[in-house]
C-alpha cells in the first residue's frame, strides 16, 4: 500500500464504539485534541447509530475546521473481521454491519475499521507505553475482556483477523456461563460484567454486612464496586480480590504463549488502581513458569482516560495502518 | 545476517535432544538421507552427552563422507534460551549448558541451537505440513507438551525466545502438580507422563478389570497404554479420551490466542491416531468460540516418524534461520 505523507494540520478522527458509550477524538500531530462521547444506544439499531455519529461529527468538527484538514476516520470496534465488517458482536447485536460503507454514504473521507482491543494495541504502540517496547499484550477491561498483541512491532492479527480473543480462553472452575455460549471464560470473571457476578457470588456465600445488599442486579456496575471498594467494603474488595487471582492466572497463560516484555491494562476495571492491581501481581507471579519471573511487567495504561483505542482508531489514518 | 548459499552435497545434521533419546538426521537436499537415535541418559551429565553425540557422529558420517560435504549442525533441545544455552530443563536437568561451544571444543563446523518445538514449527514449515500454510501451531507431544508458532510465516520467540510453551498453560481442575512446581498445567494431563497419570486416576475411580492393573506406576508407558487401547482395554480408551478432552479444550484456547489456520499435533502420543484425534477434535470443537469454528484443521503431521524437529534442526543451517 502507498504510504500518504500527512501535513501539520492534517486531522484524524478517532472512534472507539462501544456496547454502552461511543468515545470520539480529534487527532492532530500526536494528540487527542478534542474528545466527546456519546450514548452507543445499541438497541436503536445500527443505521440509527451511523446516523447519530456522523450528526455528531458535523456539529462537533465546525470549530476545527479552519484550522485543521480532515483527512479520514477511524474506527475501533468489537468483532471486526478481516474484511472490515462488525460480525455477531455479542454486545451491539448488530449482525453483519458493513459500517464503512454505511458511513460512507454521509461523508467522503477515507474510513477504516479495526478491533477494538488491536486498536487499543496501536494505541499504546504509537502513543503511550508501547513506545519503547517492541512485543507487549494489550488486555481491555470493560463490558467484556480484549487482548492486542504487538510482537516484534508488528499487530498480530492470526488468520482470520481474529487473534488475541484472550477472554474467551477457559479458566476457574466455577461453570460460569459466557455470553458467547461457553463455560469460565476469562471474561466471565474478569470484566465489568464478571466483577458483579463476582459480588452476587460473594453475596451469597458469606454474612458479611454491605452496602452492596441494597443493590439489585441490574443497578450493580463496576463504577458502585469500585466505590465501595475505595471505602473499605469487605464485599467490594473481595471481589477485586478474587478478580485479581483471576486475572493474575489468565495473565500467566498470556505470557507462556507470547511471552511479551509487558502486558499493559487498560479500561474502566483498572480505575480502581492497586484493589486490583496487587492481587494480579501476586496471583501472575505465583502462576508463572520460572523462566518468566521478573522478565514481563504489568502495567497499567497512561493514556488519559485511556484513551488508547480512540488514538489507535486514528492511527489506522495517520500512522497508514491497515 | 549473510545468507549461505548451499550446494547439492552439502549436508547439515540435525539432531532432536530428547528426555529419553536422542534422534539423529542427516539431511541433504530436503530429504533425511540416514537416521540413528541413541539414548539420551541425561543423568549421566551434560558432557558425556556431548562426547556420546560426536562419537556416533564421527562413526555414522563417514560412509557419506565422499559424497557429501558437512556445512553444520543443528540443535533441537528443550529450554534454550535466545542466547542459545539450554537453560534449567526439567527433563534434562543440566542447569546451564552452553551447549554450542561444548560441541565446537570437538568439531569444526557451525553449530545452532533452538527449542525442541520451534524446531518442530520450522520442520512442518520448510519440509511438512506448514509447507502451504502461513499461520499455524505445531503442539509436540512426547514427554511433555510444546508449542511452537509460525504467524505470517515467521516464527514467533517473544521476547526472550520462550514463547509457545503451551504445556505450561493452566487448565483443567483436578488439582494436578507440574514437574515445573506450578498446578494443572496442560502437559500434566496431555503428554506421555500425563497419559500414565490418568491410567492410574482412572484405575483408582472405576472398577473394571484391566491388564493395566498388573503394571507398576514405574513400568507404566504410553506405549503400553496405546497397545492396550487398540485392543478395546475400557481404561486405556477411556485415558485417551480423557486426554482429548483436555487436549481439546486447551488447543480451543490456543486458537482463540493465535487464530491459526492449523495446528499441527506431532510425537509419540499421536500414534494411537483416531483413539486420540476423535475426542480432541470433538472436544475442540465444542470449546471453540463461534468466529472461529470450521476455520482451523487439526491435523497429524505426516513427517516420516515424526521427524518434524530433525528436520528443522537441520533448517537451522540449511535454511539460514536464527
Amino acid at each position: 500500500m502507498e504510504k500518504k505523507e500527512f501535513q501539520k494540520s492534517d486531522l484524524a478522527i478517532g472512534v472507539d464504539i462501544g456496547g454502552t458509550n461511543t468515545v470520539v477524538g480529534f487527532v492532530n500531530n500526536n494528540k487527542c485534541i478534542y474528545e466527546y462521547f456519546f450514548p452507543t444506544q445499541p438497541e436503536k439499531g445500527s443505521k440509527y447509530f451511523v446516523v447519530n455519529l456522523i450528526k455528531t461529527i458535523k456539529k462537533n468538527i465546525k470549530k476545527f475546521e479552519k484550522s485543521y484538514n480532515l483527512v479520514g476516520i477511524g474506527l475501533a470496534a468489537p468483532s471486526v473481521s478481516l474484511q472490515g465488517i462488525i460480525e455477531d458482536s455479542a454486545n451491539l447485536k448488530w449482525g453483519k454491519f458493513d459500517i464503512v460503507n454505511e458511513i460512507n454514504n454521509f461523508i467522503e473521507v477515507p474510513v477504516k475499521i479495526i478491533n477494538d482491543a488491536n486498536a487499543a494495541a496501536l494505541g499504546e504502540y504509537y502513543y503511550g507505553l508501547g513506545k519503547k517496547i517492541d512485543n507487549f499484550v494489550v488486555i481491555t477491561l470493560g463490558t467484556g475482556l480484549g487482548g492486542g498483541i504487538i510482537l516484534d512491532g508488528k499487530l498480530i492479527n492470526g488468520s482470520n483477523g481474529l487473534a488475541g480473543e484472550i477472554g474467551h480462553t477457559s479458566i476457574g472452575s466455577q461453570g460460569r456461563k459466557c455470553s458467547c455460549g461457553k463455560t469460565d471464560c476469562l471474561e466471565t470473571y474478569v470484566s465489568a460484567n464478571g466483577l458483579r457476578r463476582t459480588v452476587f457470588y460473594l453475596l451469597s456465600k458469606y454474612n458479611d454486612d454491605s452496602p452492596l445488599r441494597k443493590i439489585s442486579y441490574d443497578k450493580m456496575s463496576s463504577e458502585l464496586i469500585t466505590y465501595y471498594a475505595e471505602r473499605g467494603d469487605i464485599i467490594a474488595t473481595t471481589a477485586f480480590d478474587f478478580t485479581g487471582e483471576i486475572l493474575g492466572k489468565g495473565l500467566a497463560n498470556v505470557t507462556a504463549c507470547f511471552d511479551p516484555k509487558a502486558i499493559i491494562l487498560f479500561g474502566g476495571l483498572t480505575n480502581v488502581g492497586n484493589l486490583l492491581l496487587q492481587p494480579t501481581r501476586y496471583y501472575y507471579e505465583s502462576n508463572l513458569l520460572s523462566i518468566y519471573k521478573g522478565k514481563t511487567k504489568i502495567l497499567l495504561s497512561k493514556l488519559q482516560n485511556g484513551k488508547a483505542a480512540v488514538l489507535g482508531a486514528a492511527s489506522l489514518i495517520l500512522k497508514n495502518q491497515l
